[in-house]
């Protein structure tokens, strides 16, 4: 494929002619859809008169598709999705700064075509990607591929985390120079759309992992549950919100800064995502009773509460005692551990489960603007100590700089390329 | 896990106490149920007054739940789900015929109780369990499990098949003596009821492969709609249905015969799973035009119509000819190779797509009353001669009984252990 000969999904034809994206924008996790009134799903409901009712939810959600296009990339704040796709290259020892910027017109051309539901020229299955389905496609980048730039351009968090004693990684799972992360409430698109990719990338680099997961099913829970691992623990209720007045200031960089103060111009809307695989010895936690589980992590098991009460998002009572004078929640209980007195510190998380038939676990996203003040120390007091540690390892590690959202006009990587 | 001490889900106690299960019971293709109203669905739909209609469609339908009980396993003709998970397990040397009675006793319980929605007693996440999403758990026994009863109940027909020329087994995914293969609509009861039942057999069986498959995900796509493969293919139009008058024939063993003839007794209400794993060459399929892929096949890729004209389910007309008088679906097209004149040589195919992050193809599971009439007759004449060949390669297979139906009283297996 050559990125001159293929018009960009954003040009004015290619927007003309869009049959199938668009057709549903959400922007939050609430949805709103014609969809469902077109596909006459008042019919499917069995109630008389709702199929032209513009307001109607649309069950059937393949059609619907998220904007790419923003300050920001798509797959950050979008609405978490059932299905996630991590999948990390490796740069050819060829693939110098020209290459690098033809790399990324034909990345932005087909991310901008697969997410919205009209399948780039050169698809031969344009079938499957007529239904995105929410798929969200989202670029980062490793310390290579920067350093290949130019090494002045390399934030200074944009390295492998420091060594934390727990870890013990497989080899399998770590690093990477360039991360392709696809997220849809479908499947099937995210596997053709992943194809796709890896087919534009092949002359460019070699593929090194590939990490799937998933959390619910879309439909399957009511809109803004919060997602269950596999340990059943309700899993990311303290999270910044994107609404919160002070998320920007924890999770888009800002480029006001430098590349040696880890916020260069190049990263201006973008993130610093720090990626964990996280096994879980499952078998062994389901030796410990209930209440020694609920004690490892500081909340209950069937909906999530503090066990210092209420419901699920109740502020936990970190002061509050027993009859005894201890600790509701224990001085070491994972939630207690994880926190930190200091606002700054915090990261916008993003997990969801892996399950490869055989070995489970976590597949841990968090992003931020600087790792190595916000995950860094956290990971510390928990790998120092944690309840949770007997039954959580972390066997793969990966820190990526996450690309500003791009434009019609000014394509993915632009800033780092110019 | 002792089974004497667990009473099973059927119990009349274990029932009154279902908090979750049998919300709504799907029987086919279309839902019905009361649970959106309860969760006050109307009010997600932005629809006054639509909350406590009690026809509305569930879309959460984690709460649903298919019944186990019957003559036959469910999972075999109930609605296809999006998820499917094949597990195969080689019996430990010294589980015996009581041994394999304790089993299926544990297998027994453990299934009533996972696919309603109410935990195992045993469980110790049992909020994975809470919400099945259609979740049935079918039970195949291979030669090696049933010889190990006695020799002389397996059926002809029990055994690897006769070698196909094209075949290249790998050997990770090759037969088995124990299946277990679970399907729901949402991954996460999927994974968690996997796992109970992999704890569950561990004392009788070591855990022999894995294969994970999907299809659209559930409301992504109208009821109804055939399933696309990763070629793009419309898969699966042609397919006796369950309320076909012949297709209890096809599908059904009725255990009128002996084993000697491949329908004996303890098998009233099984079937004959025959299952493949098929890699798909995407990179060179990708390389043939839209035509010529379409030629492969003998249906067009758009919507699955035969060449012949008119829609996906319109018959095609083998007998028809071009303005050069060659046949509009060539010779060698997949379909013509892939049918029979003769009615009998017909079988019941649920195939899913897999995708291993490298690998992909479909994992091909087909139900009759006997393999060596119905699917092998079939796969000699793709063997033989197939366009699609040049694309596919059958790297793994299995053969496995499924036992027939069970009720709360007379468990899985009975027929094959008393």
């Amino acid at each position: 494929m050559s990125p001159d000969s293929q018009p960009t999904a954003a040009s004015p034809e290619a927007r003309e002619s869009r049959r199938f994206g668009r057709r549903a924008l959400l922007t939050g996790g609430a949805a709103g859809a014609g969809l469902g009134a077109a596909l006459g799903f008042g019919a499917a409901l069995g109630i008389p008169g709702l199929r032209d009712t513009p307001t109607a939810r649309a069950v059937e959600f393949g059609g619907e598709s998220l904007p790419c296009h923003g300050v920001h990339q798509a797959g950050i704040t979008t609405p978490p999705t059932a299905h996630q796709r991590y999948v990390a290259y490796t740069l050819r020892p060829e693939t110098d700064r020209d290459a690098l910027t033809r790399m990324f017109r034909i990345l932005t051309g087909d991310i901008e075509g697969l997410t919205s539901g009209v399948a780039p020229l050169a698809d031969s299955e344009p079938e499957l990607a007529a239904r995105p389905a929410r798929l969200t496609i989202t670029i980062g980048v490793g310390q290579a591929l920067v350093e290949r730039v130019d090494p002045e351009l390399r934030p200074k968090w944009l390295a492998p985390l420091p060594k934390f004693s727990r870890d013990r990684f497989s080899g399998s799972y770590d690093g990477g120079d360039l991360l392709v992360l696809l997220q849809a409430d479908d499947p099937l698109p995210l596997a053709h759309a992943a194809r796709m990719l890896d087919r534009d990338l092949r002359s460019f680099a070699t593929h090194s992992w590939t990490q799937q997961g998933f959390r619910q099913a879309r439909e399957a829970e009511a809109d803004g549950t919060t997602m269950r691992n596999l340990m059943g623990q309700v899993d990311g209720t303290i999270n910044p919100r994107p609404k919160d007045e002070d998320f920007a200031d924890l999770v888009w960089l800002t480029g006001s800064g430098t590349a040696s103060d880890g916020n260069p111009g190049w990263l201006a809307g973008g993130s610093a995502l720090v990626f964990r695989r996280i096994r879980m010895e499952l078998d062994t936690w389901d030796q410990i009773d209930r209440p020694g589980r609920e004690q490892t992590i500081g909340r209950t098991l069937s909906d999530g509460a503090p066990l210092t009460g209420g419901s699920e998002h109740t502020p936990v009572d970190y002061e509050a005692t027993n009859e005894f004078g201890l600790p509701v929640v224990p001085a070491y209980a994972h939630i207690r551990r994880a926190r930190s007195e200091d606002l700054g510190e915090r990261i916008f998380r993003r997990a969801v489960n892996y399950d490869d038939g055989g070995e489970s676990g976590l597949l841990f996203a968090c992003y931020q603007r600087d790792p190595l003040s916000q995950y860094v120390p956290i990971q510390e007091r928990l790998d120092e100590l944690d309840l949770l540690n007997e039954w959580v390892t972390h066997t793969g590690s990966a820190v990526f700089a996450i690309l500003p959202g791009f434009t019609p006009e000014r394509g993915l990587g632009a800033t780092l390329l110019t």
